[in-house]
């Protein structure tokens, strides 16, 4: 489980450069900026959190994600013309973080007893919330109701960590796993820019 | 109680219709014209639910809402042109969706030991609140702030419940005469194109 | 603890009004004003309230906060020409405001048995995020995103407070030198014209 947890922390530096970033570009100062960075990290762990009833919200109870969030806003402050080379490996590291975010979610929403459809969507919304909240912040439509296979993707992985699950497969494989095809999918339907139709 | 539940599912097919065609205005794709029906119809109900301390929140222990708000949008998906022109019946479904949102939420939170002035207002917040998401989400202001009455038409509902249930008047007659009267006032406002003032 | 309650309406009446001012900017009606007035003056402690598990929240137990909000939206409604011109007072309600705000969500979460440093994050959650709903439902950017010393002003008058309680100073002396602290910062920023740079 330490590198889940390894794996959930470097996701969490990816969503909060990303969060920084969006705010550089709307010319926020530092505290908005980590405010955006905080939302995008933590946002849709919280809400899950929130809807399933695990309160005091997770975040709270673990230093390392308010350290791991300020690190990725740091990074954004010192490097921001290099973070913005680095797009492939920011995008990289952010496609760990949809799968990791996505499967740990899951996981947690069936541990309190919700129902597996249901803690799939939860698992979902832990990836795709807090960008959501972040673009609603900096006053943007969404881009992920518009463009881009992302949630499916977070979703095609859940269904299948359940499946594997229901057939009693161990975690050690149904994590990884799953975790995998969601960062495959992802790829995927980027580097072959695929997109869902529109209504 | 099996009729007031199938107004709640049939509300919710009404509630998850308005926000995919609003998604469809935005030219959302697939996922994104379902979140927004998502919000729409279990948005309001969810806050309430948040802010009583109802957890794991109602819509995630009840598959039958989920199954509501996939139809809404696969009739919005199949039969959109037909939609448009049934506006007036959808218009009937979703007032009748905010008397019973209003009526049940204000029920749930009376039973959580909510004072009934609070109560009146979690009530109201459960048909208004996934509107106001909606439309946050898609980047409009809300329409309820400026125009229609809508919200009131909830609280004077909301009142009369109160009121009815004060005097020990049966639930039998109590429930569906305040529901009448919010769908009332909120017919007879959209006809005679009636509005609160500006502040 | 009379003379903090009293103060923590009298910042409940500042916020309302300042949401219904900017309504009043943007020709919500009464009910799009009493809204934005509500999500000011209470949202920011229903998000610290919802995180930390205390619900239901705090101010559906007590009717003086909905009574607060109401006189800020009459005070705008009737004296809405005077009250542009009292600018100043306002101004300096709001101040006593978060600073009250930022102590009492401080000490809410403590006692909730948060880390101390997410207390302090959670104090100041209560003071700054009611007007940061209030501008993403107006369709606003939060100005407090791109202007002013404002979260920065209570993050650090928690931790003055943080650093008081741990030498055992007395809640007597804490608690009022610390709000001071978050009102004389934000005094003193807004007079100088400070900011933070950005990112």
């Amino acid at each position: 489980m330490m590198i889940i947890y390894s794996l959930d922390l470097i996701g969490t530096v990816a969503f909060a450069i990303s969060g920084a970033l969006s705010a550089a570009d709307k010319k926020f100062d530092w505290f908005g900026a980590t405010f955006a960075a905080f939302v995008t990290a933590v946002g849709g762990g919280s809400v899950r959190d929130i809807f399933i009833g695990n309160v005091p919200v997770s975040w709270l109870g673990d230093m390392n994600y308010l350290i791991a969030i300020l690190i990725g806003v740091l990074i954004t402050l010192l490097f921001k013309p290099i973070v913005m080379k680095w797009k492939k490996t920011l995008f990289l590291f952010d496609t760990i973080g949809i799968g990791v975010f996505t499967i740990i979610g899951l996981q947690k929403a069936l541990s309190f007893g919700i129902h597996p459809a249901m803690a799939a969507i939860m698992g979902m919304f832990s990836a795709v919330l807090g960008g959501i909240i972040r673009d609603t912040l900096c006053n943007d439509i969404p881009l992920i109701f518009k463009k881009e296979i992302y949630a499916i993707a977070c979703l095609i992985g859940a269904g299948f960590y359940l499946i594997l699950n229901y057939w009693l497969v161990s975690d050690a494989i149904t994590i990884p796993v799953s975790m995998l095809m969601i960062i495959l999918i992802r790829l995927t339907s980027v580097n072959f820019n695929l997109s869902l139709p529109r209504l």
